[in-house]
């Protein structure tokens, strides 16, 4: 039993029938977003459980007792939080269907250098700029502005950051080019310029195109709706 | 050429001989130290170069453009940033030696989750704790406590997090056991206590004992006087 080894985060097995997966999301959540896409690319039968936050359930706090937030997979019983890992061990389980990342390792080593990067890079700062005011404002705009045009430095040559088809880089960062343009909307900013980033303008457009990204996306006035009030709750608690 | 892909990060492939192998690193670097840990675990021979820091090398700067920081690691002319990624490039390139990664996929995804709690919530706690003074390092105080604690649990069972012998999560965790018991003399705190967290404690004994681990470890003298004077900037900095 692999529970047993780390049963100080996964204590209770879950009783399920083999192979059968679950995963915890919340329908305005990015990280669920992520782990959907890379099941659907798998073709992995699974069966969604959205979350009725923040009243979380006691499902999620026994599969993720550690930090009590979602996605979790449930594999074979075996919950499994914190999504990057969790697409990476999609990969590894069902390793047949479309790689998720490339099988060189210099090239891996790449995939998840850029998944970081956007992840301690931009999202801060896109944060920033949706979450801030005035100068302080300004100063994630510049930042974050000037990630974005470093992540871009890696689709050079590429349609998608996986090559010609999607891969770890796109799946984990795809969320945020859907993300930016309804944060441009509500701040009033264009953070992401066609002009000046053109090559990640038409990758977030090829990227949301694609058939199976495309068929999990959030309705967009609905997340537009969520993060206005998002926006609100987090400038009242700063002023 | 794979430098050809992700060009805006790694512009110049250096010149070097079939499969020579350069680390970039700094004395006084745990992220260096960690990466050094993971090559003398394969057994690779490799190059040590150390930087004269705060004056960064040319070198430096054309390998990692984008961080300007070290680790780096050159392999057949490609460098690679950041440390976790560079071990897990170590582990596939070099994969027929000691495997730093479990076999398993979930017991691989759990190898992930433990070195990212410790790095996302051990890490800056524990720095809040050397870097802060009266209520706010109390604050850090008590949260890098519970963070202990909560690593602790992975260790039920096992030696090492790795089982017998040391794995990713102890090369990536190791250098904070040895870092702890410094910022513990520095500012007077019993951060890691035997009584509350004896598997924790040993632990960071048995890792230090393990040979190739001690043999690369910094004079404890040299890095206490280091910390110091980290601690002295970093208080001044905040006042």
């Amino acid at each position: 039993m692999l529970m047993h080894s780390y049963e100080g985060v996964h204590q209770q097995e879950t009783k399920m029938a083999k192979n059968e997966v679950k995963l915890i999301g919340y329908w305005g959540s990015p990280a669920a977003l992520r782990v959907e896409w890379a099941l659907k690319l798998k073709g992995v039968e699974y069966e969604y459980i959205d979350e009725d936050l923040p009243n979380k359930s006691p499902f999620l706090l026994q599969c993720n007792p550690v930090y009590k937030k979602l996605p979790v997979l449930v594999h074979d019983g075996k919950p499994l939080a914190e999504s990057l890992v969790i697409i990476e061990y999609i990969d590894e389980t069902w390793s047949s269907e479309n790689p998720i990342l490339p099988q060189d390792p210099y090239e891996r080593a790449m995939a998840r250098f850029w998944a970081k990067f956007a992840e301690d890079k931009c999202v801060p700062t896109t944060v920033g700029v949706f979450s801030k005011l005035g100068e302080e404002q300004e100063k994630c705009t510049k930042e974050a502005r000037e990630n974005l045009k470093t992540l871009e430095t890696a689709l050079k040559g590429r349609k998608f950051f996986g090559g010609e088809t999607i891969g770890f880089v796109d799946i984990a960062v795809g969320w945020l080019g859907y993300w930016i343009r309804i944060v441009e909307e509500i701040v009033g900013i264009n953070l992401l310029e066609e002009e000046t980033m053109p090559l990640l303008s038409a990758w977030v457009q090829d990227f949301l195109d694609v058939a199976l990204v495309k068929e999990r996306l959030p309705p967009r006035d609905k997340l537009l709706q969520l993060n206005k009030g998002f926006r609100e709750q987090m400038i009242a608690s700063s002023t």
